[in-house]
């Protein structure tokens, strides 16, 4: 088996400061939340940007910032959210592509998020994805239930898309795919052959969901953006908390966690200059 | 097992008459077509509006001609769209509601259909569920994808929706989940206990879904609207012969066919004045 | 999707004339049923001998006369058990082997069959697949529960055994896996890449799981061996009254039914000589 | 969820000093191992009775030894095996439950094991449910392949047995159902509604399946019975180091480990005395 990815989604763009205390929000604590997650043993930070109010943003210069002063601390790969806020233009939401960070998100089809509509438009995601290739940025498909996994599949045999193929399952959000093992399952079943896959459950279903990914040789997403407790109840002190819960759960199965270097090999990835 | 309840979708808003020539178009048309189906053993007809030259409309006057057109001709159970076309508003979509048809249609969630996102906002959805049980129209819950069973389940829970529940799964729309039998089964697990179910299976999964849910114990939707193919190949002649294959098949399987009375009753609905 | 391979069990170990009154017994009546059943479709019949008395017997003799006289009738493959009856010794059981048949069965494991123990000791099973071998006998491996199927993956992954390979899934038996479409599903899930498939549901399930092989790309078996009833409470006339059936099934779902000079090339077996 | 109830399955029938220098052999090993298995989580011990040499034995006198100095030790609650060994008579398998231990296995049907088989005919499968009820004896369900979970479904229905059922899924025996998660997730399917369930992972399934157990609400078994090592290449130093490792993954889900006393309440077993 892989050694274990872990992702630390770190703010996300609803999560606020009432909810969670320690969410980061400025770029200075974006990257001391990355730093703390990589010695926590996280190979990758997915990010959203925010002002300093906590508005959600896609722009470029918070972006900027945010990448810079994350390799600044450590050597963590950065991969920024092109999901950005539900109601922002697709146009919006893919700025920080052209800022080349290392890895994107790319999500694969529209779906109801809570009392809200995430739409991604065909025409946009194949604008997203011919982006990203050209580019060079290693894409993450987001995919939130499973009409999403059947586009990819679609797009992989059309050749709009080429391996290796990695895809993020995020089960939980109400209207999208319940947040169950079962869920995990039935996703997983229906994966291209040689694609590696990523699990970020919801609230609650995050632990269990991770735990599952371990075992069943996926990787893992974990952080304030999908989840701000810790257990029932109790709120997490951080992201790197979060992070090394899963870090600890793996290596009792014996499973090493892969550094980012790790990472960047397991996922295809150029090595970083 | 109870009687199979077969649905026959007759023109939808996309097909047109260069795919299949023998779309029904006009309420006469529509009547016509109901009334061949209903002989072949449909105990609901699910129809969509055109204007004369074909283009998709929810006028009301278009469907108050089609209700009337088709009681005159038989008792089949009229189900009335609120799909609509895709682009039109919630509001013009819900329109054929307010003529109290027997049935209708809500679908349950955002997704994308091949080259267009199907969009239902939740509070549109909220003001459709109220409209119809207001008015006394049994509702016909559309699910396209995962997501949207687990609303039907967190409705059914949050005491926004009442039992007896009726489920469409529509399965094989480029963007939704997949026509295949692994999807029907998952979709069939997730289901509220003591709901009913049918399937629309899309294109070449029409047939294939159908007789699944003959076995499963299930109902069938078939007709233009999903698929206009008799085999591979062969234009359906009309939608009744499409009918009349799946009213074969479950003879085959000695479980009769509900006549649209039966059918009533089976799926909760008063017996018609 | 291939042709159809139906196989007809004609007789069986344990079926009494009290029970089906048309049950076939002698090799002449053995003969007349796979003619029969081979002009409704069957291209295999899978064969016990009896004597005339109705005894479940593994006699050579008696199978060479089966054996004989289908062939002077047609052209049907013809499939001897190894299964035999419940207690006979393994040497026993394997005697018609010795008569060089195009086909026999193999089961997979020991499993409790009703009130009794169907017993395959591995060292049996072994003797029984090299036997076949060596005879140029084409191997029907006989599974009926899940570690069945899991031991003929460990056996082609040591060798033992060699692709292709042909499976058939007997579900329903009061002890071994139930008679299912989720029992068939996982089945199906665990077989071998590029294995081909047959199901025999038992009972009541037979018509259902040979439905479901229709759609599912696998073959059917039905017959006396597994189910004496045309439908609830309704014997069945004939062997070939249940063939016909699934022929007709198969035909409304635009899958021809194979030839036996069809299957034996399906099955990677040598043409007739 | 329930809190977690462990047991540990201390010896075996089969497992070697040679395998496994630690093995708990003797009464006074056994109840030493137990002690510490207690210690360190574990409420229920599985015990198999071996004389001093290794031999296993159905001994009464064995296992009255066991039992008595298990009971010295701790209150953990001893589960005697009437599996034994393959090879034994079912009435010699049956003797240590007239001690009326709390609590002893009852296999539900045949099955392959490795180069053997394990032969479980229904009639002793009466007689062993018989005898223990009308001792007073808790059952636990051996459950090796999907028939037997059908089988218990069948002996629940007649009556033959009653609720609450504990089931044991044993998986990964070469020759019975194969420990995969997907095994896993098909036997809690069919598990009977209200039932409670444990799983026994063989080999290298152990850890994986018992993770499985923690976050879908079952329950585990781990020791040197089913698994000596601790990791890939590393035996483990004893039972109760196994025992450990899923008490830690345990909380870290933040389910906590049932006594003994909490185990007897989950289970439906009287107090003791
Ligand atoms: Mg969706
Ligand atoms: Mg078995
Ligand atoms: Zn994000
Ligand atoms: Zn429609
Ligand atoms: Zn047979
Ligand atoms: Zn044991």
């Amino acid at each position: 088996m892989e050694k274990l990815i872990i992702t630390a989604a770190l703010t996300g763009a609803e999560v606020t400061r009432e909810q969670q205390p320690n969410l980061p929000i400025t770029p200075d604590e974006i990257a001391d939340a990355a730093f703390e997650c990589a010695k926590a043993g996280a190979a990758i930070v997915h990010v959203h940007g925010r002002y300093d109010d906590g508005t959600p943003t896609q722009d470029k210069e918070v972006y900027r910032q945010i990448i810079t002063k994350v390799r600044e601390r450590c050597d963590v790969i950065v991969q920024v959210s092109t999901g950005g806020a539900v109601g922002m233009t697709a146009q919006e939401r893919l700025a920080p592509v052209t800022l080349k960070p290392e890895m994107a998100t790319l999500s694969m089809g529209s779906v109801n998020f809570g009392n809200d509509v995430f739409m991604n438009h065909p025409d946009d995601m194949d604008i997203f994805a011919t982006t990203m290739k050209d580019l060079g940025v290693k894409i993450e498909y987001e995919v939130f239930d499973t009409g999403m996994i059947t586009t990819v599949n679609r797009w992989l045999k059309k050749g709009l898309i080429t391996a290796p193929l990695h895809v993020d399952f995020v089960l939980g959000i109400p209207g999208a795919m319940a947040g169950t093992p079962e869920a995990l399952m039935y996703m997983r079943s229906q994966l291209p052959a040689d694609a590696s896959w990523t699990v970020a459950g919801i609230g609650a279903a995050q632990l269990p969901l991770a735990t599952m990914a371990i075992i069943l040789g996926g990787h893992v997403r974990v952080g304030f953006e999908d989840n701000v407790y810790y257990r029932k109840g109790e709120l997490a002190n951080s992201n790197a908390q979060l992070v090394e819960r899963v870090a600890r759960i793996s290596r009792e199965h014996d499973r090493a966690v892969a550094t980012p270097d790790e990472a960047r090999k397991i996922l295809g990835m150029p090595a970083r200059a």
